[in-house]
């Protein structure tokens, strides 16, 4: 990591208030096993196609998610969460940060660690989940991704931000359920892969019968492996909630749909990892960051939903 | 009340179109209770935690009002309804504004009016419906609060626009129920005082699962109550549909929902009386006002509602 | 038409992305009925009530459809596609151009086409639809529109994009199902004529019941018509989907809804036309165009639904 | 004029405050020439080329004017001004609007009034400045006009937004002085035609080096005219002033500028004559208005100096 | 003092790059005098004519400053700064304020203070400079107040942001010398008391002849008094470089002319004090807080000044 | 490069229009010298600091240039220029980018044209400006960079958008003269060392005494030197007039200055290269593109100046 985690304060004058301001701590690596999950920043986005910004997203989500508050209705507080800081970023090609991270994000794995990564784009996916693949204790593998995209190019000149699920497919993972991918957002050439690979896509547009028929949907999907990682890009919501992603697009999820979601799929057991990633915050017009204030809530259904 | 209401005129040159600036008369408080109900401004934002504006609702929520037409697809038109103007606003404290609008507001209830208030901000609740606590015909009250958060903060250094229930609670209210609020934007010190004071909280996420529902579970809330008052916190709405609020809030309601079920509450007779707070039109940076449009459509629906 | 269609090509630069500006050709109004559907644009909004700017709907709808994929995870990629360009627009009165149109929309149908017309404004619907109201292969006549209002004004001093609807029924319509009106949008005087007309009126609210049971009760509306139009008029979706309108409304559809509702009814082989009208491009504040990227995946959706 | 003026109030609740809501009179086109000048709206913008929006700008410059204070620093409070509402406008092509116009145009100037055009677009320029063509005690005309653009296009298809002056050099004009021009806004032809008119072009690059030197050059193009209209194009100013006009443009004038240049050639008491035109409220993203904010400062320095 | 000031950092990781965020020092009010300047926040905005919003001021301000590098080019690098924090607020009425913030500002006049206040409303000019008319080592005091308006309304129902000067010339203050004031914005009764009490205006429109000829009027203004204070609201700015504040106004300063000026004056070693007023973050409606971003460099220019 | 410019076309519809889209010719390096001036897009922003986006500079410059017209009031028509499309983009570090880059324009130089470089980010200015330092025929050549910074910094891990003048100077530089620099956005550290190497800084503060005094200086500044480049970075405009920026920053230049400061570098016969850089289209909020509609015309200005 390149350096202690921000210090974490709440923002309320009300001595009521519990923020995650007030229950994040700074952690090292080596005591990241001891928090139901810890923070990872990774200010990355030399990867994306399209527009660039995600390398400011963790910065961004941290600063909304100090204000948010601890409880959930359902399960009453979360449990103290740790922030390990932002991982060191190597210089190079796409390929050079991949292998670079991986390294980076397997010490946690091995620190027995749950990781939230903050990204930054999702070509981050690949190290942030390709050191489950080599764990003995890991089994099968499956990802769940919230995605408007499957992000299952084929890497030409090298990783972008859209081929981290080839990656993982050529590296072991054994199956990729994608909730919100849009018609229309994709070619057939590749949900013909995608098909071939044995993976899911949950549709946004199926997604509007309810979040628990498309739970039951991702349980179905992920009934077989043995460890559940769970990807969020930003832009699976729709453009009006999600303004500031590289590609803004309608026919997405609603934040209320990806929130309850992101919590229902936490608190599965199996989850060793989570990430939120492509919340670029250059690109949202709206006076009050709109697109991090959200991502970071859902950041928060994860930590109430993993710590339950 | 400060003087006349302002001439209300419609907008359209089509003389087939009835518009609320058609049916809006200027009334005095004594002619109040002739109407179905009563527009009541109250541009008062003192107490707001946050960012303040909403003084400026109501000659807003006016504005946007008087060009919404009268029809409503289930119902027909809707009544004439009368505009008793701006309440008098003490000069001082909080507290001082609280108490000297209770006695404006009952004078109200007094006429036997159900006063629509076009606030303002949420401590106006407290001056809103403490008067119906003292009424011998209003028997046992409770309240239907659509609102993002509980507002049932301890009074500290005086009332904010978070303490309304907690005020009307010390003052006998017999129930509350909060509709829409979300998951970590509350602290479960809050939430285990609502518990204990009997009230109920169905969660924005809930309401996702369809209006009949909502409203039916509302109705079970309110199952031993005499007297229902309605209070409408715009920020209850998703971040995306009401920006002009003092903390835009992802995972909220739609526009639509809160409509359908601002009609569905207010068709109950037992209804005495209904606000809008905390809509406040200089934080909303959308060049066509999205936010009080908005919240003049609530205001149509409960009016339409409440004259059926 | 006055003249040849743009070049359309796509803007990925991966091989295997087939995007719209890949499928689409340039065609003349006399192979239009080699395709599936022909887009035809209509830069015309002289007949708007309220703010103009669907003028350059067309543009829009059709740069932002260039970029959209062709794959819709249910039925695959969509057919050829042509376009036959922007049609000729006559100088003169409202009444003038709805004439003159209607001679070239007729020439469409005479060549077996599907048109799917890029407004432009309301106006147009009549010189869209009125040719096959005159053709004996159409049999009876219907229209599903999308729209938040009904469009069914008396013609005073000429016909505007209020009124298509009430000269369609006086040219011969026989069946209209208005999809996402709003409550208090309109007027009795109006629904009771459409009412009187034997129209339908499938309200925004009820669509919030789901899609499914929307499509239902439009079949059901249309059940006894031999040939089905579609309209949509942008404004069906909410203000926030849809914020370069001429009046953006609360209460709508989200662009989820409204998607799938095309496909819906586009997969109908009753359905001999298509349009999408009242999209403004200027009238849209967001850097991104989101109304005009909405407008084109709704044409995507009927495109591929057209085609299927 | 299509009916009376509307009804004119002030804003403030501080006595001393003076305001044109204050000093504005409903007037007739008869009574008209007992005032410093006449307000006269003129809602179309039929004619325009780019992005139409025009047609709302006399609704809200009149809404801004309200509220603006009635005092010049040099030369104390205004007088009383008339507002004769809106002209009717001819439905028909825009000859047809122009023909129609210059009639009651005329019987402004025949009533010896000093209108003040709200816009509209810039094709009004020719009904509003062609009478004074034809008027004896007019003698040679000479307009100032404010514009990005110089407006001598060729009328091919009928007049549009582009063609007035072309059309008055034609029907008579003397002398056209252009302020603000842009480089590389306009072509060789039309720059050498304006030339080979004996017009004068002021660039806005040129209004940089002062506004004393500037009203010098200007008084110097019109050094041989008895008779001086002025126009201003709200796109003379830059593209941060004025983003609610069809084309924002970068390198133009400062808002301070633009509103002592009109002072400046408003105490010329040559001066029969002002509109502004080209304010589109629909095309401002900005939540204030900036742009009709600014016009309407425009229009009272116009006023202070007629009247001085 | 309400407690510790902020702890200050800075944003660059170039160990090259001084900001204010590394000289600006936590410091007492006992303290205080041992800087060339002190900040001190006031977030009040309950005298607020118009729109609120400015009590979120200091805290924008700070962040704003925080990363702004300390290089004037003529100046070098600036001195250490002192910040003892945000001042008490009193509650009640304005005039509670206003006198419980007089007796905390006396103190760093005591303490040999050169405070720069970082506002919160204009109304905060009287209890900051008030304390000045009393000290034995004033002398004669003026004030240079760059603003669009005049602030010397009556006093009728207590004080507001519109009557700081009023209050400041019924306490002994010699002179007043308004930059930046707008045609059109007071009426002639305030200008008339305004010279009665032989204050000066320069007008934003004669702030364009440059900013050296302005300051020498200012100078001129100042002869005779022996103690300065300068105050900054930030409305004095044109529309386009502030429109967060309560009423953006066209016509202004730029944000070059104002800091020129502001560091012109702050040179004169007569200067005892310094503000910035009315910067209302909430009401930008800038993605990257164009007001706070300018009102900080305004700050900057004036600690840059003082400290030379 | 990588491959054909695109084809340049106009937007008017009027024969009188001469556009930049007609007089632009797609051109090969090696025929590139025939031309006043080429066209050449760097699509690059890996060096940024802070907010990427000047990738999409390239494309959004060129499509706003494509409707700008070619008079200039002073000079006439431009001359035919040539676009020799995109640079090839090395992958890898900033130092290979750089590298790779510079061998691509010493071919243009070879060629002998005078190259008007599309950026991209500040770091290209390196390879933009170094081979003519290698050059027998260029002599002593020097910068006149209009820029709000120094870009100056050392080169601690890689070149960045901050250090190409560093680089420049090490690679034998004579002369930089930076026009715009802001006060307080810059350290001393930096500005001490340009002073040593006898660089020159005229502060946009100073160019607000006129564009011809300023021209004045940068001609002495640049006085022996033998060969002249230009480079735009277009943060050097206000924060008002380019918001689509890394980091728009108040106190700029206006684009109207910087036009006309452009067009008078541009007509010396010793300028052999141009850029604009740091022009990033998806930080712009405003939806008609303000700051690359800027950029364009920035561009015009000084083709038309090459080309003279
Ligand atoms: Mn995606
Ligand atoms: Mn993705
Ligand atoms: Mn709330
Ligand atoms: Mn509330
Ligand atoms: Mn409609
Ligand atoms: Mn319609
Ligand atoms: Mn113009
Ligand atoms: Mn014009
Ligand atoms: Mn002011
Ligand atoms: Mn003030
Ligand atoms: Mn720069
Ligand atoms: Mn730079």
């Amino acid at each position: 990591m390149t350096g202690p985690a921000p210090e974490w304060s709440g923002t309320s004058s009300d001595p009521n208030d519990e923020q995650f301001g007030h229950v994040v701590d700074r952690a090292t690596v080596d005591a990241a096993g001891e928090y139901a999950a810890v923070l990872v920043g990774e200010p990355y986005d030399g990867a994306v196609i399209g527009r660039p910004g995600a390398r400011d997203g963790p910065t961004a989500i941290r600063d909304a998610l100090a204000g948010v508050k601890t409880h959930h209705f359902d399960a009453g507080p979360v449990a103290r969460i740790g922030d390990v800081g932002d991982v060191d970023l190597a210089r190079g090609s796409v390929r050079d940060v991949q292998s670079s991270l991986r390294a980076e994000t397997a010490r946690l794995y091995d620190a027995g660690a749950v990781p939230a990564f903050l990204g930054g784009d999702n070509s981050l996916t690949y190290p942030n989940v390709a050191p489950l693949l080599d764990r003995d204790d890991a089994g099968r593998v499956g990802v769940v991704s919230f995605d408007a995209h499957l992000d299952c190019r084929e890497v030409r000149a090298g990783p972008t931000s859209g081929t981290p699920y080839r990656q993982l497919h050529d590296a072991g993972l054994d199956t990729l359920c994608v909730v919100g991918a849009r018609h229309f957002e994709t070619t057939t050439a590749y949900a013909d892969y995608l098909d071939a690979r044995g993976g899911s896509v949950l549709t946004a547009e199926s997604v509007g019968a309810g979040v628990d028929a498309t739970l039951e949907r991702v349980r179905t999907a992920l009934s077989d492996v043995d460890t559940v990682y769970v990807s969020v890009d930003v832009d699976v919501l729709d453009a009006t909630a999600a303004p500031g992603v590289s590609a803004p697009t309608p026919g997405g999820l609603t934040s209320r749909e990806l929130f309850a979601l992101v919590r229902g799929v936490a608190v599965d057991d199996r989850v060793r990892g989570f990430e939120v990633v492509e919340c670029a915050p250059s690109l949202d017009p709206t006076p009050t960051g709109r697109t991090a204030a959200t991502a970071a809530r859902a950041v928060a259904h994860f930590l109430g939903g993993a710590g339950a």
